[in-house]
C-alpha cells in the first residue's frame, strides 16, 4: 500500500498548486470537492477563463465598498440610491445584510431608501445593541424626516428581537412603523405551508 | 418605468465590478446565475478568500502542466508516473483527456503507466487521425516494450472509433490489447439498466 501513496504526493492529484485550488474552491459557499475539482480543471484547461476570474475578483475586491449613508453594496459612495433624487428620503426600509437591499431593487416596487444594520441582535453571539449602528439610523430618522420605518428583517429569534428594539427606539415619535407581512407565498401549496406560516397569514387576513 | 433603470446601472447591482465577477463566475462550468452571485458576495465579503483563491489560480496556472511524456497533469515533468520505476511501463492506458487518468489513480489499483490522446476522433468535427499523437503512441510503445494496452475511452461513437484505430494500428503486434469491460455499475439495479449496457454485461458474463 506504501507504494500507492509514495507516487501519489499532492493528494490525488500529481500536482500540489491543483490541489490548493481544489482546496480555496471547495471552501467557497455551495461547492462540494467534486463541483470544485470541474472547476478547477476548467481554470486550469481555460486559461482566458482563469485570467478574467483572476481580473474581475480583483477589480471587485478594489472597487466594491458598502454606502457610507446606508450601507448598501455599492461604488459610488454614497451609492445612487441614497443620491437619486427620485428616492423617497421619508420611507426608510430597514434589514439586516447588504444583500437583503438586492431583492427589493431587482423587484424594484420600492422607491424609498435602505438602512443596513449590518447584523441582527444576538446576545448568544455577542452581538449586543451597543455593536449595531442604532446611533446613526436614529440620526437618520431625525436627518430625513422619516416618516415611514418598514422593517424587513428574518424571522428569526435574532431577526425578532432586533424588530422589537427598533421599535422601542422611536415609540412616541410621529412615524409609522410597518414590517413585511407574514403568509403563504405566491405559487406556496396550502397543503405544505408549516403551521406558523399558516397561522400568520390567517391572522393577518384581509378583506377582498 | 425609466425610473428604475435610471437607477439600477451596473444591473442589478449599483456595481458594474460585482456585475463583472458574477458573469465571469458564471461562465464557468456548473454555475448559474444564482451561485455566482452567492459566490461573488461572498468572495467581496470575505476579502481572504478572495485572496485565497486569487493566489491559487495564478500559482495553478503557473505550476500545472502537461506531462510531456504520457499528457497527464502534473507539476514534475516527466509526471511521478511516468518517472517512478515502480509503475510497469509495459502496461500502458490509453485515455482521452488528463482529466481521465484521475480516477485510475484515486483507486490507486493500476501499476501501469498512462498515454493521453487529448481527444477523440471526430470527423464531424474535423478531428482527424493526423491531429491526434498516434506516432508518438507508436514510438512509445516501442521504446517501452508495451506489452499490454488498455484502450480506456468513452463508448460513444467517437471513443469506439478512435479505439478501433488504435487496434488497428497495433495489429500483427506481439501484445494484448484489452479494453474496459461494460457492464452493470456496482450497485447499479438491474431494473433500470439500459439495454444496449444489459447486452454487453450478458455478452461479458462471467464464470464463478
Amino acid at each position: 500500500m506504501s507504494r500507492r501513496f509514495a507516487d501519489n504526493e499532492g493528494g490525488e492529484f500529481q500536482s500540489p498548486a491543483l490541489e490548493r485550488l481544489v482546496r480555496s474552491l471547495s471552501r467557497l459557499p455551495g461547492l462540494g470537492r467534486k463541483s470544485a475539482t470541474r472547476l478547477a480543471l476548467h481554470l486550469i484547461a481555460e486559461g482566458a477563463a482563469a485570467e478574467d476570474l483572476v481580473g474581475a475578483v480583483s477589480e471587485a475586491r478594489e472597487k466594491v465598498t458598502n454606502c457610507s449613508n446606508c450601507g448598501a453594496i455599492t461604488e459610488p459612495d454614497p451609492c445612487r440610491i441614497c443620491s437619486s433624487e427620485r428616492r423617497d428620503p421619508t420611507q426608510l426600509c430597514i434589514v439586516a445584510s447588504p444583500v437583503d437591499v438586492l431583492p427589493f431593487e431587482k423587484a424594484g416596487f420600492f422607491q424609498g431608501r435602505y438602512f443596513v444594520l449590518g447584523s441582527l441582535l444576538s446576545p448568544l453571539d455577542g452581538v449586543r445593541a451597543d455593536d449595531l449602528p442604532f446611533d446613526r439610523l436614529a440620526q437618520r430618522v431625525r436627518t430625513d424626516a422619516v416618516q415611514e420605518v418598514i422593517i424587513a428583517l428574518d424571522s428569526s429569534v435574532e431577526g425578532e428581537t432586533t424588530a422589537l428594539y427598533v421599535q422601542r427606539m422611536f415609540e412616541g415619535l410621529e412615524l409609522t412603523m410597518t414590517r413585511l407581512a407574514t403568509g403563504i407565498p405566491v405559487g406556496g401549496a396550502l397543503a405544505y405551508t408549516d403551521e406558523v406560516t399558516l397561522q400568520r397569514a390567517f391572522t393577518g387576513r384581509r378583506s377582498f
